[in-house]
């Protein structure tokens, strides 16, 4: 069945949820007019739905191989990438001085979000480059960026991150790969990296790998990290490819979803690079590429919702099933109350997720305009969230999706099952859901919580607002963002970090709960009377907000009774 | 890492959580001493350990294949089944007079769950034949018994179900495939089938089929549907496999686990059968089969549920990742606050689950042993509970086991998301969980509701009981029944069934979370002052049984705001 990108719903999002009006006006994106934003949204949308999307299953059917230290992409895909790169999705907020688009995250965000429910496999290439061109942009030296990021920008070239080794995964700290300074001003990289997606691949011109690796005087630990730029090509005097570099793809990994994704084993031995940053400042860079990934990966797992989400729909509305359990029914399985349950929840659920995404991009958008604290910290403390509850949201609707196909999910021809085994590993990669959630409640509540307080404030607020309108869901919302606020100033007060970390994924869930109700009840409350968001709004504060408490409950318990655990319970 | 039967678990259950004590002092399973049952399960577990767990990842590997019409089964599958055959691990519960031993299914039961654990796909296969057995002992005519029944109890014999027809699914009743009278007592069976779990293998002398179709005076729905035995080797004048019937398999499916199980579409063309039960009474019959297998189902969940933890656990005292956050840490990931909760949430809801299973088992063989009418009645209400939380646990506790190895838990390779993928049919077949809480919520509440609330006194009484030694946690486990009365009252007193099934998957999974702390007090109940036990006790009940009230809140909801989203809600 035919993925239709939901461009109606991004416009309704930034139009009346996120706030992107505040973005517009802003100096620095003022171009991003509602018709500029449309006009790019439905470009986009149109490659989604017809160029992409189609590429879906012949990526999960005929995986990447490599062939004599080659990567031969799944078949067509070097068709789609080419419509990325002429489209010109992969720089869409680039620097306009080295030819980005110079457009807001917020409508990265969104085209990010379809390209994923299209393909999510193939998405994840231009995705790494965005995270490259960020990480350039930001540290690299203006020779190095002259050279890289105008073909990063346009495409021709692709960027990866090299930071996983396989004694060093979340401990970043832990790696071993080496660089030494080769006298001209360039380092020769050593070492061996590991789970290296889209490490090579054979329609790009060239391949930039951003590596991690440790200078001679670089001490042990995170502190003695630096970060090079390491092409597979070395670049000649006219800046085309050159000469091969000293690196290898040694095999791919077997993987339980995104086989169009190659992930490489990756060997560099005497590798020419140059660093980006200052030396031992690696991890800094590598924060500015994989805080722009995080987010990015949330919205991945919400694409890949949407398109689980949109599969099922067709397949409930067309599935007949039994008699119709109601008067006017349509005969089919949608019918039936607990199929209908499933396909509201993850409607509701993807709104949810979809909304605290966006406006976490909103927030990216805002701190970069205008540069305030206020900014910065609201995007540093969604981020978190827009990543762990995105990336939920998409195992739990993809399952639900699955669901809903019966005998028929299991059966690998459906294209169900993909959805749930692609999105898999979106809550491992790019730092699990357990790093981003002791992120949240250790470095994102280091303010005292007035980050936190700040969000909440916003929620107590609008539910405020919404009484007259919608007084029983403004109740409710009201009430969660109270029990929130409670578990917030616990969070805060626990000085030892593991009672924190005890709890620390269950409260950034039901931080994301409460946060998609607020959204939901802005929502409704755009609505002239009761109108589809309406009725969604109240199945979702209705039936799936009340998780929130059960949550927060769990987050709340400290390490004591965790710890009482022991080993040796554990085993017994 | 090799998977170890939690032999001792089981023993635990039985003496101080579900009662057992009960079934052995019936006449009935007089002989299921507790030195018996201990010799029984200590044999169980050695072959799953030593033969069935070391063909976990071949059946992946290698998938089923059909061959000319031909089943070839997956590498080393054929030596397991030997050792499940020469054990009488099928018919463990089965007809003395038969050759069954006669034990009670509680032991059946924990021996399921073993071998499910060591190797779902291959364990798959004596669950379908255990199915047909209880449907042949309770609706075949003797004739028929004699024949059959000896070869199903050894295991010479297969046995398969075969409901399900492309546009049959959930609705049985639509189902057609016929069945014509020969004249000799015989009748022709034409049809379709497709789903057919273990439909064919080349290690046994003969498969079974158990056909529902429909005879030429059949009237419409599932009223006229007729059960029939369809061998695929007509027995000769002796009892040995003769003359090959007209049926065949079509072909295989690509499922997206249990690749070492063969789901089959399968044809027959006027093939040979016996009618099994009255003619046009071939529901009973097959709910009699798909009871049996309802449990076993649940049963699968949980096993799938124990392997995934014990690889998991493995993973996470082996894997160094960072220092470690407490003072007397093992230096490996299970050091850190937020894995620990991943394995303890596992450990504890596979306990919870594994209890409310084997309580259905006790009330299965009280039903049995005494006739009793409140025993059926607790048998016919647990079961639907028992499958549905059994396999919601199965699919929650594996994708915690993949999250626990990060990165590693995506590579196919390392075991992890094979227990992920095997196990998400479960949740799907013999009766979608949808299907199980319609069930829950209709029929078997359709006694007034006398079923749940004798569990519930039960819940309430215990608790009251554990005051003294657990004060907190019988409080907070009290409150819980409590709550779970009311909406079990709501329930019940609901006459639009459309308002109790928008619910009835929250609230059977809410009533498994109030049951699963119930025994789970029951369990520190047992302990002499402050165990292992005890402190698991306590995380569950302070972290994981809040979640009941979410669930409950969401289940009371009613249908008419969930129709109220109609169905161009759904598609906007």
């Amino acid at each position: 069945m035919p993925y239709r990108a939901p461009v109606s719903d991004f416009a309704f999002l930034m139009d009346h949820v996120v706030g992107f009006d505040q973005v517009s006006a802003t100096s620095k994106y003022a171009e991003a007019t509602t018709d500029v934003t449309q006009a790019i949204l439905g470009e986009a949308a149109r490659m989604c739905d017809e160029v992409l999307a189609p590429l879906q299953r012949a990526g999960d059917l005929h995986p990447a191989v490599l062939e004599n230290g080659v990567v031969r992409t799944s078949p067509g895909f070097d068709k789609g990438y080419t419509a990325i790169r002429e489209g010109g999705w992969v720089s869409i907020s680039g620097d306009p001085e080295y030819g980005g688009m110079g457009l807001p995250m917020t409508i990265t965000t969104a085209v990010n979000d379809m390209m994923s429910g299209a393909c999510l496999a193939l998405q994840l290439n231009p995705l790494m480059t965005q995270g490259q061109i960020e990480a350039m942009e930001h540290h690299a030296s203006d020779e190095l960026k002259a050279v890289y990021l105008p073909k990063l920008m346009t495409g021709d070239w692709c960027g990866t991150m090299n930071l996983t080794e396989p004694q060093a995964g979340s401990d970043v700290g832990a790696l071993r790969a080496k660089a030494e300074p080769n006298g001209d001003g360039s380092y020769a990289i050593s070492g061996q990296k590991i789970y290296i997606s889209w490490g090579d691949n054979d329609f790009a011109e060239n391949i930039c790998h951003l590596v991690l690796a440790r200078l001679p005087d670089g001490v042990p630990g995170t502190k003695g990290i630096s970060l090079f730029l390491v092409p597979k090509y070395i670049p000649d005097e006219t800046g085309k490819p050159g000469r091969a570099n000293s690196l290898k793809v040694v095999s791919l990994e077997h993987k339980m979803g995104l086989h169009g994704s190659p992930t490489c084993v990756m060997q560099y031995d005497g590798a020419t690079g140059w660093l980006v940053g200052p030396e031992h400042g690696g991890m800094a860079a590598m924060f500015t590429m994989m805080n722009n990934a995080r987010l990015g990966v949330g919205v991945q797992g919400i694409g890949a919702a949407e398109g689980a989400y949109q599969h099922a729909l067709a397949y409930a509305q067309e599935r007949k099933q039994g008699r119709s359990p109601i008067a006017d029914g349509t005969g089919t399985i949608i019918d039936h109350a607990d199929v209908r349950r499933m396909l509201a929840s993850m409607k509701a659920d993807l709104f949810a997720a979809r909304a605290i995404a966006m406006a976490c991009a909103v927030a990216i958008d805002m701190a970069n305009a205008t540069g305030e604290a206020e900014w910065q910290a609201r995007a540093a403390f969604l981020t978190p969230i827009a990543k762990a509850f995105g990336t939920e949201t998409g195992i739990r609707v993809s399952e639900l999706g699955v669901q809903v196909h019966g005998g028929m999910g299991f059966i690998e021809e459906t294209g169900a099952a993909q959805y749930s085994r692609d999105v898999r590993v979106t809550t491992i990669y790019e730092g699990t859901n357990g790093i981003q959630s002791m992120d949240l409640v250790g470095r994102k509540l280091m303010d005292g919580g007035e980050a936190a307080c700040a969000v909440l404030d916003e929620v107590s607020r609008q539910a405020e607002a919404a009484r007259g309108a919608h007084p029983v869901m403004a109740e409710v919302v009201w009430d969660a963002a109270e029990s929130l606020r409670e578990a917030t100033e616990w969070m805060v007060t626990q000085s030892d970090m593991n009672d924190r970390f005890a709890g620390s994924v269950p409260f950034l869930m039901g931080f994301g709960r409460v946060l998609g109700a607020h959204y939901h009840l802005k929502a409704a409350c755009a609505e002239d009377g009761e109108g589809p968001r309406t009725r969604l709004a109240r199945f979702y504060v209705k039936r799936l907000l009340p998780e929130h408490a059960g949550l927060l409950t769990h987050a709340t318990q400290g390490a004591v009774d965790l710890y009482a655990l022991s080993l040796d319970d554990l085993v017994a």
